[in-house]
């Protein structure tokens, strides 16, 4: 039997996912730790309603990292809008985890995904915690992917080798959502490993770079969940100290980012009812906030994303969306490419052959370009298309 | 034959709608015309990117108000992103109208709706104008509102009689709009005459608190318009001149908000693919800015458009709509209504009974309250359930 391994890969991490009965079906609960303490770094939703587990999350890591030794995770109750008795939950969750791996609960991260407003069943995840944290291992990276899933279609998964320092150095993640992912991390849940040798402050602000293009930078539907969070941990087994402000630290960040990108893309390619991944880069902005927003703007535009279901080379879409952005634009500066051929420029249309565009639309993948001809700011989002079957997974799925 | 009036009802408007074939079928080409100079105050869309249409209007009345003759408008090609040329045929639709009209093309608005990047076909549109000018009259109101129409499925009018200081006044308007119509005026068009005797400045004032309640509460789909363009004109028939300030400005201003909030509502209803009308109604924010925020939060959220959809009492995305809007919220403050019952209050779960819930969610006009308990900011949005049929119109309309 071949096992694929992901989440374990880098030294020093062991994993469990198990099905303690929350979801109608598979796994539902799962448990990453290190071997001993890790360095760890979180982010967590910008939303102002959240779960509270991320309130956890934030008691543990007030400044969004330091030294932790795990994290438990379950899919099917997200444990948002659950009040006091909702905090006790989460907080018993760590304090189980902690107990039977040997720990503080003030070392453990909690996660949780699914519907909202329920209580947690506590007998089921207590169940669950014992047989995740009694099966931990290097062999069951599949089953922990699957416990964090819920409306997810595929598993997510990244790992990204480097020579840091002459060190080899392995990053891994898995990562779930696929609806209500937008502006700022929304129902995404991310746990990355690695065996880097870096302290919690550094992990932390390469972990930030990291999500800002790649987590943040993805929108399914513009709505954002109450319970995303981003978590890396290093077991610093690799050696070879990464510090601040040098060359490593700067080729550590990269590769992270390349992780967080392949699960962010993963993401957008797997929204809910999506049959291709859109890419839109703005380029020329005048600063890379206006960027952001004028992408963020395309990439939310049900109009650009219904024309992109259709493979309709609807530009005039694209240049609506930029306009009602809040991002600075001159209309005769702007230009737009679908699939880099060029439909738009300077503000006027282009004439283009409409069978290869359209035909780029539907494809697997879209690439949009837009420049601003303002600056030099620039910023990529992802999306996906919006089809039907979006609708029907989101009106069809009752509280 | 019966005739139903309501553009022309108000002494001293005349109107035509022709069918001139810029569309496959149908009426195309309207002229709303006073019988001579009326006051008159304009809105225009908010977007950066504008269609010449929009800029002629500026150009005719920079302040937003002043006094002209009448409109020209045309369904079927929108004028926008159309160069220099496009600007010229603006200039020459208002040429055209004024000179069969015995006025100058500075009295002379003009609007143009339907699709992006194609040049207008000025000589149907002159054949059309022509044709227009010369039907002229009181009984071809239906047709002068279906000359306006693109994606409706309803023709929207709307009739408000009222009395100020002892005369009668009547104001009355037609309206278009599906699709795109978000955060401030979007793919619409609207045009209100009235007899009422008010100057353009005041006029002005009246319309642009009456649009901010009105048009600028609608979100279809968050999408934004380059067209949008919303008119009052005034043939001051009715007498007794409404001066500002004055208890008459009030009463005058009340009755005008009264009829473009019914032709808000009525696009609502009508928009892409709706079955239903969904109120928002947030109270309690610490300000009206923050309760539009909030309200319009929720009213563009496709998880909660696509909850009520599926008559899905899913409170849990109100909240996290609520929460993902810049707005202030403290979870702990916030309560939520459907159909009038509470079913979250003050930041936990409320037992409710489901069935009546979902009989509201499944009805024709659905209520959603949102209370932040924070101050005395109000603000009610206006949007629709978002179905299949939304992607279908959208992703199978074709440039």
């Amino acid at each position: 039997m071949s096992t694929i391994r992901h989440i374990t890969l880098p030294a020093g991490f062991v994993a469990a996912g198990v099905r303690c009965g929350i979801k109608t079906s598979g796994e539902d609960l799962a448990v990453v730790a290190g071997e001993r303490e890790v360095s760890a770094a979180v982010m967590t939703t910008s939303n102002q309603v959240v779960g509270a587990p991320v309130l956890w999350c934030r008691r543990v890591l007030p400044q969004g990292f330091g030294r932790v030794r795990g994290m438990v995770i379950n899919s099917g109750c997200s444990n948002v809008c659950t009040g006091k008795a909702g905090l006790e939950d989460a907080e018993a969750m760590a304090t189980e985890t902690a107990r039977l791996l040997g720990a503080e609960p003030s070392e453990i991260l909690v996660a949780s995904t699914g519907i909202i407003g329920q209580p947690l069943p506590m007998g089921k995840i207590r169940k669950g915690i014992a047989m995740a944290v009694g099966s931990l291992g290097w062999r069951n990276d599949p089953a922990v992917v699957r416990a964090i899933m819920t409306t997810d279609t595929v598993e997510k998964s990244a790992v990204v080798r480097t020579r840091i320092a002459g060190q080899p150095i392995t990053i891994a993640g898995i990562a779930k959502g696929a609806g209500m992912i937008a502006p700022s991390m929304a129902t995404m849940i991310s746990v990355l490993t690695t065996d880097a040798n870096v302290a919690p402050r550094t992990l932390h602000r390469a972990f930030a770079a990291a999500a800002e293009v790649s987590f943040n930078a993805v929108t399914i539907d513009s709505d954002q969940s109450t319970s995303d969070t981003a978590v890396v941990m290093a077991s610093g087994r690799a050696g070879g100290r990464i510090a601040r402000g040098t060359a490593e630290e700067r080729k550590f960040s990269a590769a992270l980012t390349e992780a967080c990108t392949a699960m962010a893309m993963a993401m957008a390619r797997d929204g809910e009812g999506a049959t291709r991944l859109v890419q839109v880069n703005v380029t020329g902005a005048a600063t890379d906030a206006d960027a952001k927003v004028a992408a963020k703007a395309v990439a939310d535009s049900p109009l650009v994303k219904t024309a992109v279901h259709g493979a309709d080379p609807n530009w005039g879409r694209i240049v609506m969306a930029v306009g009602k952005s809040a991002a600075k634009v001159v209309p005769e500066k702007l230009s737009v490419k679908i699939g880099g051929v060029t439909v738009f420029a300077r503000g006027a249309p282009k004439k283009f052959s409409s069978r290869p565009v359209a035909g780029h639309l539907a494809g697997d993948t879209v690439v949009i370009d837009v420049g601003l001809g303002l600056g030099r700011g620039k910023f990529t989002a992802y999306t996906c298309d919006l089809s039907r079957e979006y609708i029907t997974i989101n009106a069809d799925y009752h509280t």
